[in-house]
């Protein structure tokens, strides 16, 4: 049964969020409501915290998309859940009317509608979401693990479109929070990881993860990855960095026939060494989000300590602290993965 | 029975050709002398012409490498042709010992030997070359047309890395002799595939053959490619052009997760628009030369007439007159493939 009120952090803009009692949803034909448990904050939330996406999102907006829950309510002609089932959301929702939809690619519908930024979130207490877009967790999955399951679906969608073998070297460009995660990932599909970053506290956490790191800024990466190879170079290499000296690096530690994945956004264009795409035969592939399949993998993962959830997770915070959330992870140098707790007693 | 003494063009640099008198090589183990009957003008040889490969190749050197012929003498221990064979030659010879062989990658190995650039090539009466790098012709396939393969092995190679498939939509941005052949093969492959060209002899070229031509100096590029392919953009483009508005081109065509394949070789670093890579999911790879069943593709393909080889062929001319063959086709805007006729009576 849902009560009438629930409590919801709206984005009012300008790095500010107000928590406010709201209606709850009732979920329509096709749709079903989650008790959220944990919702983490994404790099998209804080793009929307800085104000640079306030023409989509609005200034009156739900954030949140990387949560976990319960089934809490299920309207009409819904099959594929239960009451009371842990459950993820895979947030987009697609228009099965356009040339993507029409070729399978429905997670990059060319009218794709991202829930929680093109309609409200998960930082509220009751979400109604489309029943398609929900994949039931095993009983025994922690939910507070469970919010990673959304940006570890990336990291797993970003790995199997890059076809990593087993004892394939791997250079991760960008040792943030999806690039640690993608290292992660990569390492479970049995790669052997070297993650690439200048920022000292971030190459100190994935030392402490276990990768080897290189620091760019101070050793020649090139070289190291050549030694490190047998004069081979990397047979994948993800760019994460969204800079122009990782896109440099990027043909640069890559094997003959090496596969380059994009993970980052290029805002910018780019200048991009074309010749050594010819010369050895370099391929490049752009990722967005994840399929159905990348989900269930991630929860394989998660449920089998592929990704070290304790240490990526670096905060928690109840939703009436959403702002101070935001602040600190806005000003941390050294922040994973903050997760607001939705619900009170999850 | 080898005579002691064979024709061949030797170049000297500064676009100049001489053709002398040369002791033929006879075959040591491993070996075979070909005697070539034709050999096209490969726009790699341009730039030998054009002095931009001295580095390379030096002052002193026999070019060519598109050619064709018959077995005139075979050394010990090669196995795979008889004497009077037609064949035409793949000519990259291997180290065996570097990282892109031990993958498998031999036509891209590190230190790969081009024959005809880094040893000396096919415009003489008589070229001795490793047996491995023969293929076997039909006996009835006509030698001129044969001297396609090597180009035509390329175009194969180019649209294979594609996996192009049947009623798919091609785009092909550069109308070029490569381009054009591109475009054979992919038709070939069934492509449905618009030639992109600005130079009007070109175009007119590529209409003849049969392909729906664009000029994106005259009309929206993009907006041609949606009407045509109701919205959805090409499935596989290829850049040809080796220009910056050829690669702002590809991107704008390609659909969502369309394969771009770069057959031109780009000199300088363009601006690449990474964030339609994400936003599409699209793909590049990079192409060079061919390998072993390329090859063989091709003869199939000159063979049963899938290319209009009389078309291609727009000028041939004794080896004699190979600084005017040079010559004319520098100058000329509408030539595609000029041969050499090195065997007086082929």
């Amino acid at each position: 049964m849902i009560e009438t009120k629930i409590s919801a952090a709206f984005y009012r803009g300008d790095k500010s969020f107000v928590v406010e009692q709201t209606a709850a949803q009732v979920p329509n034909a096709g749709e079903v409501a989650v008790r959220v448990a944990y919702c983490g904050i994404c790099g998209t939330d804080m793009h929307v915290y800085h104000g640079n996406m306030d023409a989509r999102v609005g200034l009156n907006r739900v954030v949140g998309h990387e949560m976990s829950g319960t089934v809490e309510a299920i309207g009409a002609n819904v099959t594929n859940v239960k009451m009371g089932q842990k459950v993820v959301v895979r947030p987009l929702d697609h228009c099965n009317d356009c040339p993507a939809c029409d070729a399978g690619h429905f997670h990059i519908c060319h009218q794709l509608n991202f829930l929680g930024l093109d309609t409200d979130g998960a930082m509220q207490e009751i979400w109604t979401v489309p029943a398609h877009t929900l994949h039931v967790l095993p009983d025994d999955l922690r939910l507070d693990h469970a919010a990673l399951i959304e940006p570890v679906a990336v990291a797993c969608h970003d790995v199997r479109m890059s076809d990593l073998k087993e004892g394939e070297d791997v250079v991760v460009i960008g040792g943030g929070p999806i690039g640690i995660l993608v290292a992660m990932v990569a390492r479970d599909y049995g790669g052997r990881v070297v993650v690439s970053e200048v920022n000292k506290a971030r190459l100190a956490i994935a030392q402490k993860l276990g990768f080897k790191i290189i620091n760019p800024a101070e050793v020649d990466l090139k070289a190291e990855i050549n030694t490190i190879t047998g004069e081979k170079g990397a047979d994948v290499v993800f760019e994460v960095s969204g800079t122009q000296p990782g896109v440099d690096a990027m043909t640069e530690v890559a094997a003959t026939r090496g596969r380059i994945v994009m993970v980052a956004i290029h805002a910018q264009k780019p200048k991009i060494d074309l010749f050594q795409f010819f010369w050895r035969e370099l391929s490049l592939v752009g990722v967005r989000v994840y399929e159905p399949v990348d989900y269930e993998k991630a929860i394989g993962i998660i449920a089998s300590g592929g990704v070290d959830a304790n240490t990526v997770i670096t905060d928690v915070a109840p939703l009436s602290d959403i702002q101070k959330a935001f602040d600190d992870l806005d000003r941390s140098p050294t922040a994973l993965k903050s997760l607001i707790k939705v619900e009170a007693d999850a």
